[in-house]
């Protein structure tokens, strides 16, 4: 069987299987394969860690690229997986796969955009590795911690922690870094600051470690950050959690920029399924999020709500009620043909 | 500038002087970049984080390969690392970036591997990413711990713990893992166990983290994993420590099973420069070395000594104390054309 035909998830969900199968006891694992970031019990606290990799011609174009930002979004991006656990960022090893005749001055480039992240975020370069391959390939790995609860256990926003009749909600504005990389690609435009706007959205996105802290400290113990789209990240809460989830079009905030760029229809569906706000996607009552909302500086919108539904769907609702219709739902790095970013 | 111009350890030394000049004081980062691992201050001992990546092409051939031994092999060289800084694993993240046609049975292998060493050195796989790349890329990011002493700092071996007139030694057999890839490069060959044993030193490397607490409970301060070779890694060492070393000739624990694959001068060769043995070489008194020598169930060996050198040389010299001219002394990934394995 090819890797294509069970897609990333599948294949995920596959090795982690044959992992727990594998692995003697961990007990002092909490949260293994499955969520934004591992996290295992430490002497005092508990330890956080993920890593996200970029291939060039995958992730990003391989050519005429700003290495700054590349630097910067490949810590971000792993910034926003532990603050989507509620955590506190600490360090990082960075691995480069790069040519041999990759320019040295792109790569302290990219240094310098992670180290604008690093600075930005509280988080230190630890080490890492360079090797030689024929495609160049980034890979970041984050560690950070969590603190516990007078039981013990990690206070942590899970993907598994969603009830039936808690709202969704999700802080910024949706589908501007896909409207961005169209741009990027040529496949749109726009004029003057909304063109910048919405590339900035594609290169810089912002680790919403601030609104992490704020739902947990509101009593919110669900979260994701939107990496693949709003109705496929919300989609592995409802896997994680059994339930069903409804999305209001009308209440889904679509980047403003975007309406420069593209058709509104089109904006919609970038806004739901584009992929790579990473602003944080959160479940909560309606006490938890409003406060949420007075605790960040972030617009906090309420898009839907959890329901019962054995199938796991997760439902886009028109104002009517209706269901719509979306060509597709979200990225997958191998079911499906389109690329990522 | 190109990459290969500036070679894998210039560039990385560039990049620790970019990440310096970037960084906020970082108070409690106590290894940063330049050592086997990273090692930073947690509530209460000292966190070790490092991270390998392997390239289908370059660190190994893309096709036909064993991929339980891969999958082994991908987290018994990370354990090596910190074996080396004398520390404890504990958990790790693995990235899979891998072609859509890549077969899910060969993953699966893989994975089993990674389970197989996890057991054997008490590492629990916690997380990762899998993405879309069009050459086989996996990067195996481990995390674990040291202990604090009296006064607040981690017991560690690091490269710059030398002293002027300390010994060298090293664990095990030395060149069996070279030995072994020419064997499956088919550049040489042997018969019966001889093949058996180089190949599975090649595919099967063993962490020495028995070896690397007995050395830091013997008073051993300063210590390096042979993954580039003995002359290259013994040159971090005496980079790291501002100083010179001798190598001698004849108190090198060549791998009995070359003798079988290769030529007499050739086996020497690939002992010194070789690469990918994994053995633990470290740098004390006589003493020390002895008292681990005592603790540890494989081959210690004394195979040369730390001396002054401004120009912190590694010099090979033979019985009547000249210099032994080799053709290459170790692997870069850039600056040389030659692949590592």
């Amino acid at each position: 069987m090819k890797v294509s035909d069970l897609g990333e998830f599948g294949l995920i969900a596959r090795l982690a299987e044959e992992l727990s199968a594998q692995t003697a006891a961990a007990g002092d694992l909490f949260v293994g394969i499955g969520d934004d970031a591992a996290v295992w019990r430490g002497a005092e606290g508990a330890h956080i860690a993920t890593t996200d990799t970029m291939v060039a011609g995958v992730h990003f174009p391989g050519e005429g690229l700003p290495w700054r930002d590349l630097g910067w979004k490949s810590l971000a991006t792993n910034v926003s997986d532990i603050a989507a656990m509620g955590g506190t960022p600490e360090y990082a090893l960075v691995t480069l796969a790069l040519p041999g005749d990759f320019s040295v001055e792109d790569v302290i480039e990219l240094y310098a955009g992670l180290g604008e992240a690093g600075r930005a975020y509280g988080v230190t370069v630890a080490g890492g590795d360079v090797v030689s391959s024929p495609v160049f390939v980034i890979t970041v790995s984050l560690s950070g911690r969590a603190d516990l609860d007078e039981s013990g256990q990690p206070r942590l926003l899970r993907r598994d922690a969603a009830s039936a009749g808690d709202l969704v909600a999700v802080t910024g504005y949706l589908g501007g870094s896909a409207g961005g990389l169209r741009i990027l690609m040529n496949a749109a435009d726009a004029p003057g600051e909304a063109r910048e706007r919405l590339i900035e959205a594609h290169l810089r996105p912002q680790a919403r470690l601030d609104a992490g802290r704020a739902a947990l400290a509101a009593g919110v113990r669900c979260a994701i950050d939107l990496s693949d789209g709003l109705m496929q990240d919300l989609g592995h809460i409802c896997q994680a959690s059994g339930l069903g989830a409804t999305v209001w079009r009308d209440k889904v905030p679509v980047n403003p920029w975007l309406s420069h760029a593209v058709a509104p229809d089109q904006a919609l569906r970038l806004a739901v399924a584009g992929g790579e706000d990473y602003e944080l996607l959160f479940i909560g009552t309606e006490e938890q999020v409003l406060e949420v909302r007075r605790q960040v500086a972030l617009p906090v919108t309420i898009v839907g709500e959890m329901v019962v539904d054995p199938q796991q769907r997760v439902q886009l609702l028109d104002e009517d009620g209706r269901e719509v219709e979306l060509l597709a739902a979200g990225w997958d790095h191998f079911a499906r043909g389109e690329r990522r970013s």
